[in-house]
């Protein structure tokens, strides 16, 4: 279906929602308000519920439980809920994901991994179950509340970290602010808080508009300006492209605001090269012709760095200019040889064209630069992007050996998630296989959310028959959310979870305190926390200690490890003070601007 | 020093100080504002500091790592952190604890264990590494920012938890920020929020100020008014002492406000009976003549409900009416026979004196009651406060029986740490010896706080000399913060944990799904948590695994168990559906209240 068909389409269901609102209607079947929710998650594909039970969100749970189709996890924590949510979304087709936490205690647990997906653009619906409307008006003084009559408190914290807030508050206008809240969570790619008081859950209200499916295809571009970007960009690329000097270069919000084919298809028509900033790894696939490797800035390879940066023109599309994205801000491309594509904007070299989007641009953008395709194809990339695994001859895992070495073991549709560690440094510099998926959180950068995440991803890629989720995790960072490999063990889900351990903080230490006991940790006995948390029986895991580079080969070449269909866990024994190129160049740059005032 | 003097002496610092903020002094030795912090702290023995390293807070934490008497704890987690300084202000003599975490990320893990700490009157200062003033003002796009510019956002977030915030800006305002914050958080025995920007933690400031000591003394009482509150209150004492019926209640508000003492000196000179709140449990020596045991409306034993609800006058010291607090709101005892008395007012029958504080109130109206302790003494008290141990002849470990042998096991000095589960309400029941402490978090009852919190405690135990740090926590309530243990083994503290395992959240199916698979959890291999999270030789911890009475009987006898000098964890295997009676009954008029409208 063409975006233009999609928006139109997208209008209609408006409307009629609209309709459906003004028009009371008693006809249909009624559903009980929790149901009704249930029911739109479905619709999104939504079958698995992350969260934890308390008090006021018993009633929906036995919804839930009841429900053919939606799954409740039951995580350890809210925290790894959240994130597990957040990992879900980043995975599932229809990009997004939900987690339910009860009253105060248990949503306030979750505001971290929910501002994690605000800030990363990740739709995350969170459901919080609340005392019933009667207690909220009483100001009762319950569990849960501040002790200050204060009902409205985490819902005003929850206004900075979410993009839409729905309080149900009575049945006439509950499923519209569902619908309004799902909406709005999806549409603009951030997650949305949604209260659920204990007396409403079971109140029956028509079901009509579940016929209507909900709709987040963004409003149609303005023909005219449309015509007028598309022409603007069409002469520079006609420019350019004399001096075969056109790079294309994607990045992380084609995947959030769902224009991965519409990038991939400009890309393979046009034959442009391409790069990747370090959010966008993997939002083309790296084997595909023209693929030239991780633009960031002034660490980028020098080979990539220089291609990048002489182009004449550069299409950048859906860049997020954070500093871990862009070698602490050290991008040398002028907007002067710039078009920028963003979900609801374009930018051409200074000049902003709002409400542009780049879904329903691209496709009528590839078009017309298909003729550049012959001299496209001139144009020179930097070798071939390969792991070249360094033979230095010591016994030692080391970081520089470890992540080409990890390269060759990654396969076709595996899913990667990173800790924003030296893993996510790490593996930014080595290729991956086509059609694997690269999840990392580089902007919000929260120790231990990839632990978590993994959990979701797991689950969504196992729903999508994807490859194996495979997680880069630190000692440090897994201390933080250990227990959600509990919740891993529980479900049947086979990750292969990678714990680096360099003794503490690595991260840390490349920015300050090399020395310092601040950065250390207690070094736990790794290798049984999955028997320790779960897997009593030992038949459920395997886990497996490596300290030299020919165990960790073996164990990599081995095939049953490779598709072992259980969870696994391996340590990996590492030094101190070693860290990713990446990551000491990121470092160090980051350490002369956060000056501390001596 | 009485109440008034520390008053006038609390008022005269707080005119030096403005004088120093006023007048520039360049006199004294110059001191970074870090240090200035922690020389703070350091004054109102603070000597742990909890928290998480993050790039934002490093600088701080060199200062810290330096400092000969604030030492690191270095939590696994901000949240478990955060509770941890929450268990710590509780036991330390100042009661003040402090958290430090990282922006954005940190800062918003720890949320709810502020929050908490909001809601039960804890004084926590949650200190926030923040990027430098240059970034702020420039709003860049750095790494734990929500990638839309709003520096602001974590601020506005905090201030629905926190009774005050201090943003550290410039270097002239910083230690009178500092200052502010910490006398507020102490006056009003609540969080506080302080940010500390990269860039200033190591500026120099003039010291002068610290030589003038924080106070938070309330301001006194007005005389006039309070001479007439004293001669309402012996007016009625005197009535009801006639007919041998005066009674005094004690709260939780009587610890948080620094009122212990007083309470304990009343209840010590006139001699009338005294009974405790749930929260308020300890605030009186258990084993102290006169005590009657918890009084807790409807949920009350019979006799304790009949001897308060029918006393014709109560004075009631501290108190709070949530709803676990309260037996659900089921107090009986009408404002009519009721003296309320609280940190900054008092209440007679229905007439409130603002700014009538108890802590100067209390040590006035001691001896004016004193003439009744005769016949105070005529009043009779229920049958003595002891542990009965029933004699079912069965083996299994239930929860009429554990508690009360628990109880026996219980030494002077005792710090006993109970999770709001069946814990609680289990340990409400029975008896505690002399001197010993019970901390309970009733009112906010998040799920997992005792174990963060049980690290704090026990680290102010052993600053304090006190007794047994004793937690008592549930199967599924350790799964959210388990890896607290670990910092446990670090720091050779060495709590006592006993972990009911009745495979899974027995509150909730108190409350509701109690056949609800939403209600399982996984189980763990406990007794190998302390040998996984750290104690890897097995040197520094004991684990034991007890299933029947007997077993446990006989480990609670073992004196080389009841004072081992390191960690120790008893997995107690109970079965599903049991509950203490109080929880029982709370539990089920709670549900009558929290409708599911059908």
């Amino acid at each position: 279906m063409s975006s233009d068909t999609a928006a139109l389409e997208a209008e209609v269901n408006r409307l009629r929602l609209e309709v459906q609102t003004l028009r009371a209607t008693t006809a249909s079947e009624p559903i009980a308000i929790g149901s009704y929710l249930l029911e739109r998650l479905k619709q999104l594909n939504v079958k698995q519920l992350f969260g934890v039970p308390g008090d006021f969100n018993l009633g929906l749970l036995d919804l839930v439980e009841a429900h053919p189709e939606i799954n409740w996890v039951g995580n350890c924590n809210e925290l790894n809920a959240s994130y597990a949510a957040d990992g879900y979304a980043r995975v599932n087709e229809t990009r997004i994901g939900a987690v339910l936490t009860t009253f105060g205690v248990g949503e306030l647990s979750a505001m971290n991994g929910i501002a994690g997906a605000f800030s990363e653009m990740v739709p995350v619906l969170h459901i919080v179950g609340v005392p019933s409307t009667a207690q909220q008006q009483a100001k009762m003084l319950l569990h849960h509340t501040l002790g200050n009559g204060r009902y409205d408190a985490y819902i005003k914290a929850a206004e900075n970290v979410t993009i839409a807030q729905g309080i149900i508050l009575d049945a006439e206008s509950a499923a519209a602010t569902i619908d309004h809240i799902l909406t709005e969570c999806m549409k603009k790619a951030r997650p949305a808080y949604l209260t659920l008081p204990t007396n409403l859950i079971y109140t029956k209200i028509p079901s009509d508009r579940l016929k209507i499916p909900l709709s987040h295809t963004q409003a149609p571009n303005d023909p005219e300006v449309e015509k007028e970007v598309l022409n603007e960009i069409v002469q520079r690329v006609d420019r350019a492209s004399a001096n075969d000097s056109v790079v294309i270069l994607v990045d992380v919000c084609a995947i959030r605001h769902d224009a991965r084919a519409e990038v991939n298809e400009l890309v393979k028509k046009t034959g442009f090269p391409v790069y990747a900033a370090p959010m966008g790894k993997t939002v083309v696939p790296e084997d595909c012709k023209g693929y030239g490797g991780i633009y960031v800035g002034s660490i980028s390879d020098p080979v990539v760095k220089a291609k990048v940066e002489s182009a004449e023109l550069i299409l950048s599309i859906g860049c997020v200019k954070s500093d871990y994205n862009t070698g602490n801000f050290t991008y040398s491309i002028p907007a002067a040889r710039t078009v920028e594509f963003h979900s609801d904007h374009t930018k051409i070299q200074h000049a902003v064209f709002p409400n542009i989007g780049m879904k329903a641009l691209l496709p009528r953008l590839t078009p017309l630069l298909d003729p550049y395709s012959a001299s496209a194809r001139k144009i020179t990339i930097p070798p071939p992007y390969t792991a070249v695994v360094p033979d230095d001859a010591t016994n030692t895992i080391t970081q520089a050996w470890l992540w080409p070495r990890i390269s060759q073991f990654l396969r076709p549709k595996d899913v990667i998630v990173a800790e924003t560690g030296t893993s996510n440094f790490g593996l930014m510099d080595v290729p991956f296989p086509a059609h694997s998926s690269f999840v990392s959180q580089l902007l919000w950068g929260s120790i231990g959310w990839a632990t978590g995440c993994t959990l979701g991803v797991a689950f969504a890629a196992r729903e999508r028959n994807l490859g194996r989720t495979i997680l880069f995790t630190g000692d440090g960072s897994i201390q933080l959310t250990v227990q959600e490999l509990s919740t891993m063990v529980r479900h049947a889900l086979t990750p292969i979870i990678f714990v680096l351990n360099n003794s503490g903080y690595e991260i840390e230490r490349c920015i300050r305190g090399a020395e310092a006991q601040y950065n250390d940790i207690m070094d736990w006995e790794w290798t049984a926390l999955l028997r320790t948390l779960g897997d009593r029986d030992g038949t459920k895991s395997v886990s497996y200690r490596v300290e030299t580079k020919a165990e960790l080969s073996k164990l990599l070449d081995d095939e049953t490890f490779a598709s072992a269909g259980k969870i696994q866990l391996v340590e990996i024994v590492m030094e101190m003070h070693d860290a990713p190129r990446a990551l000491k160049v990121q470092t160090a740059m980051g350490n002369e601007e956060n000056v501390y005032g001596y």
